[in-house]
């Protein structure tokens, strides 16, 4: 038994990668991978899919949900191109790697960027809170989660911009307001599927409104919304997991309750970090994020003796972000407590031994 | 037994379903759909993705394979926005549909289009062969096989300019000389692997030369080349069951022996097509694809009788594209020869029944 605490593509469901090699080998007579998505068996998998996030996040009259490809990297060039507007310019809060490349990628297409606000100056160990934002902006743009510094936005910021979120790696572990929002975008690789797919969450209003001079057909939303993903072939193998997935969620009490399984992870986790000597966390403790929790050994020159330790107990992807160092414990959604306990139970050990 | 003649997604060997649904419950003790992008185990199987392409294809020193997101529509903007030289201008070949894509893009990029030939004289049932191209442009685009009239090239058109081929639907179905080539896209979801994928073969002198004034990083090749299909996260099951797909069809002769196999497929069909009085062929004869053939009942009238028999055989996927009609047979590199027999014996018996 493996306990994987990669940062993603991550842990799934067992019982949804049970039904994914299913499928692989039949689905309704042919193997998912051979199936046209103009067929209507698919069709009705994309139906489900967009309508399963609807009621797994409230989504309310006028959104539109759309699965897309490439990512969040080439989600940042699809928000800024879609939510540019008369102003030519955008607000975005920088909290790191995933916010840095989205502003890259506003420039590129042309945006003016104000930095409204950002953590660089602690190497990004907080998410900023006092910021003024101005008026005269197309829209604010922000990262919810930081994969690699563990940090996490507790609410959205409070704005009366329009507000563009790039969700990747939070999305569906706990309620969120949609209509705060403009446009939601995430990879699906963390809570939602397997690599491959993207999500959009678009406000309707937001759509056809672009000053952009050019909008390649792929990275226009009101194209893909109107051929309701099916622009061209969709990435059908990742949005059949991502549903499968959905229904899991769903079943299982949705996002409310994945959120306090959420909660009950992270606290078992970084009550841990906090009483055991030998640990110390390595972000601000009000901005520490559910999903990847970051840490550092009070003394580093043991780290292949704790090394040697997790691995023993079958725990794997706990190395930290390259740019970082130190642990990084990502617990997205199908991450089982029991998986966690295992991993205080070698921390506690390896304070023991000293 | 079904036997899939879809248009694609299609189907992929049998072996391959078998070996992509075992990882999907253990790829070295966790789900492939589980496994980090940047583990060792699945860079391993990207190394070798690139490398199977190369031999499969015999790729020549100087050219570069990548794995990106988008298919062949994202592939239209790369292919313009890449290729984009001091002309701002390009010729197009239109065999329709794909091409016309083709087209739109490139003009919303920014290029003037030439479209140096075109069959939309006659509905796109033949390839045009006989046209000058100006020596003024910055490439020269094609589509090798249009899968909706069932026409394909039956070898590239000659030009002193660089020339760039969406080869989606034939691409690992027959012997290509990539050195013709400067830049070759294509979907994954027919001859190689699921939906989700989009390979790209660069000549690696292009690279870094275009003259567009924006190109979005995850469009912009040299970045993806040079982060060997790593920028972001990759669509890691499409290039893992590529993969495996790349090992099956080189263990079984390879591309060389797997063109034999679809010539005996394509002229046991066509020979029926033309014998048969009940059928019809679709399109010019010496410009007939091996890959989709395309046919028509002598007597529409008999259609329901028709399409009673053929799924009644346990066929699949038979019917024409929505903007053609008819019937079209997608025969690529996976579909069995025996398929191909059962498809020609009903049409035998449709018309002794008559």
């Amino acid at each position: 038994m493996k306990h994987n605490f990669g940062a993603g593509p991550c842990i799934l469901p067992q019982e949804v990668f049970g039904q994914a090699a299913a499928a692989v080998l039949d689905f309704n007579g042919l193997s998912i991978l051979e199936v046209s998505h103009r067929h209507k068996d698919f069709v009705a998998v994309m139906d489900e899919a967009i309508e399963l996030v609807k009621k797994a996040l409230n989504v309310p009259s006028g959104y539109s949900v759309a699965f897309l490809q490439g990512g969040a990297t080439l989600g940042f060039t699809i928000a800024a191109l879609n939510m540019q507007r008369k102003h030519q310019k955008a607000g975005y809060i920088n909290t790191g790697t995933w916010a840095s490349g989205a502003i890259k990628e506003a420039k590129k297409a042309g945006l003016e960027v104000l930095e409204v606000a950002s953590s660089q100056d602690a190497n990004f160990t907080y998410i900023p809170k006092e910021f003024s934002i101005p008026s005269d902006l197309d829209y604010l743009h922000y990262t919810s989660n930081n994969t690699i510094y563990g940090t996490q936005f507790k609410a959205a910021p409070r704005t009366a911009l329009p507000l563009v979120c790039d969700m990747s790696s939070d999305i569906f572990s706990k309620e969120i307001n949609v209509s705060d929002f403009d446009l939601i975008y995430a990879g699906a690789q963390k809570n939602l599927g397997p690599a491959g797919a993207t999500l959009y969450i678009v406000k309707d209003e937001i759509l056809g409104k672009s000053t952009a001079s050019f909008i390649p057909t792929y990275l226009d939303l009101k194209q893909q919304i109107d051929k309701e993903s099916m622009l061209n072939t969709p990435p059908v193998f990742s949005v059949f997991v991502s549903m499968l997935n959905l229904r899991h969620l769903l079943a299982n009490g949705g996002v409310q309750k994945q959120e306090e399984l959420n909660m009950a992870k992270a606290n078992l986790l970084y009550k841990e970090i906090d009483e055991n000597p030998s640990f110390k966390g390595a972000v601000q403790v009000e901005d520490r994020s559910l999903m990847n929790v970051t840490f550092l050994l009070s003394d580093p020159n043991k780290a292949s003796i704790f090394d040697a330790m997790w691995k023993d107990a079958g725990i794997v992807g706990l190395p930290g972000h390259r740019s970082v160092g130190g642990y990084r414990a990502s617990m997205y959604n199908a991450l089982p407590l029991q998986s966690v306990q295992v991993l205080v139970d070698v921390m506690k050990e390896f304070n023991r031994i000293g």
